[in-house]
């Protein structure tokens, strides 16, 4: 019998008859004699009443108030999902962050957990009782209640299931898994029955919004088995794990990521000198913005020419400051484009398979799809192209690599 | 400077705009230089709505479940008045009943206080900051929340103000203080500017429901001076403190207490033998049930007549257990009726003052108003009447002990 630490996030608890299914699927696993830890968010929309609450009172609340406020919204659920299985003679105990302790530092909405006490939960789980606890939350050591951040429910599940050396955590999404691509693009995009820790972040870095990325690298950091699974439809779900290396074929390409969802950022003319690269991006680490693909020439006439990316929503943000920068240091002139994609192919197989790189840029050439950036890692290929080949250049590339066709080594899983 | 704790119950926070009233009031005590420690209730109809999710997934919901769900109500309310605070540039920290820390025994939904721990409200008062805490709820010795019961916030905010040994504890309410009776019967009521605990926990008792008895109890057993006062429009409201001996005359009367709320129970042919009170109220406590005023006549031809009052909402149940009794006990048999009223004169001042009782009666049967029963206190005296009687008794009596004229000592105040 397995110890499983179960996450349900908002929409899968977001009404009374959803928690009753819940507990009703929770019950089952119980019947089957696995002891649970289940991971609740908040009853879909009450995170953002409670926002608006605050936001009535004070535009910019003070962050410790904001996360004393909008942790109430999971503790709700616990309590609730804790009845509906009592109702269902199934034992089970609430326990929001600060009562397991799940610790954290004191960053306020965007907190990092540090160490979580399991004796209690353990005393608990030997005792046959279902725990219920409140994702997203913790405490920090001077009792203060923290939050994780949206999605930190996640990254509680995780961090509970390696706290508590369980043998998998499942993640149940609207989703039945984790596919080759985005099915509302491609017909014949494929559900993975497993996928590495490390394809799953890059998959999930380029908007395959499945889980959230620090979970992923939570569980990968602590090598917890991680599983996303439908929370009504029933199904094998994708496991994410690290890899298996004694599987005799690992496929090349695991799928296509892709990302609308960033802007493009020149600064043309800066003087080809040491520490340029930090005295662009310096500014725009400071004002908060991420940077996602960086890109930098050879010079021409001791100058070069620097892009980044940064998200749609931070580019007028990112160009104010880029502008003071350009005058700055003397850059020529600063130019953004907002109607740009990114689209990825991503895999762990590709490291021992040479000429996936030059397959993907054949196949967009193909359909005559310029490629304005390119930027690699060892198990990811991503290009920036214009945004309106999007959908055709993610086709293209899920039929050139074959990715809706079933693996060999695939059938055991 | 004073140290003082404020208490504002649920629609007094029922809305932004009343919690930024609130945070309005607080911040003129705190411009005055006073520490201010403030407990809040739930915002009105908070409760209900999360009873309500409950009772959707469970009729009899696990104690200690429920009180996870509704501690989350005045959390809530706690940090919206502190963010209100922080916008008015008044420093302030919320805190719930497990960070305070209110240590409570573990009857969850009706916990008692045992101890709070006051050292980080101290330190936090010392750094100037106005504390805001959930009011109703503490925390048991294994971690789990309760709550005191509906009402519990006033008690919290006495305890606190009792740990703290606070100058005053100042309930906010929808009254401007404790009147002489229930002005919506008698015209002349007048607002007491003192009473005594004894004297408040007789008012409150008979429906006077300004204050929750607990309140008032653990205020006078700490001798912590508990004042009334209206939520919004200014006053001094009424002081509850301990009898002042240095008075130079107390009044004999401080108010005409009366209740609607009580049935009236009578077991005919009660043999009269040692143990019979027991025998026949043993099931009636058993039955969770509250006696209020109790009867017994003398005994004629070895049985006796025994009777009581219970609350209206409790007689069926009440009934049914009696019936049994009767039978056991070879009792003739048992009459009960709904159509009576409790009217009583209250004050400390009748222990020295003779006549009391008489001048009661007499003002009664001036009116041709029958007692049913009596029953007295030190500073009390009691009686049953039939429920259509009632206003006329409680202004006939009002007017009989001048209740409307301002007493010579009360123009200090």
């Amino acid at each position: 019998m397995s110890l499983i630490v179960q996450k349900f996030g908002g929409t899968s608890v977001g009404s009374i008859e959803r928690i009753e299914q819940v507990a009703e699927k929770v019950a089952g696993f119980r019947a089957d004699g696995h002891s649970i830890v289940v991971v609740v968010s908040a009853m879909s929309g009450e995170t953002n009443r409670l926002i608006a609450l605050a936001h009535e009172v004070q535009e910019r609340p003070v962050a410790r108030e904001m996360d004393v406020l909008i942790s109430t919204g999971e503790q709700v659920t616990t309590a609730l999902l804790s009845m509906a299985l009592n109702k269902r003679g199934v034992k089970a105990r609430s326990y929001n962050g600060s009562q397991v302790r799940i610790l954290t530092d004191d960053a306020h909405t965007k907190a990092r957990i540090r160490e979580i006490d399991d004796a209690r939960l353990h005393a608990d789980l030997d005792q046959g009782y279902v725990i219920v606890v409140a994702g997203f939350q913790g405490v920090d050591e001077n009792g203060n209640i923290t939050t994780l951040g949206r999605g930190g429910s996640d990254t509680t599940a995780v961090a509970l299931a390696a706290a508590l050396k369980a043998d998998e955590c499942q993640i149940y999404t609207d989703v039945d898994g984790v596919y080759t691509t985005d099915p509302r693009v491609v017909d014949g995009a494929r559900r993975l029955s497993h996928i590495t820790f490390e394809e799953m972040l890059e998959m999930a870095s380029m908007g395959s919004k499945v889980l959230q990325i620090r979970a992923v690298e939570f569980a990968g950091k602590y090598q917890v088995p991680l599983r996303v699974l439908h929370s009504v439809k029933d199904g094998p779900g994708t496991l994410i794990t690290i890899e298996d290396d004694s599987k005799m074929e690992t496929p090349t390409i695991a799928g296509i990521a892709f990302n609308r969802d960033e802007a493009k950022l020149t600064i043309e003319g800066v003087p080809d000198m040491p520490g340029v690269a930090y005295r662009i991006l310096g500014p725009i680490g400071e004002a908060n913005i991420e940077v996602d693909v960086i890109v930098q020439n050879v010079a021409h006439d001791k100058t070069t020419d620097f892009t980044f990316t940064v998200s749609r929503s931070e580019l007028a943000r990112a160009e104010e400051v880029l502008n003071k920068v350009a005058s700055e240091i003397n850059a020529r002139k600063v130019t953004s484009d907002n109607k740009i994609a990114k689209v990825s192919v991503v895999g762990v197989g590709m490291r021992s398979h040479a000429g996936v790189a030059s397959q993907m840029f054949a196949a967009l050439a193909e359909e005559g799809i310029n490629i304005q950036m390119i930027t690699t890692s060892e198990i990811k290929i991503s290009v920036i192209i214009e945004e309106k080949f999007l959908e055709l250049a993610v086709r293209s590339l899920h039929s050139s690599f074959e990715l809706e066709k079933e693996p060999l080594d695939e059938n055991a899983a």
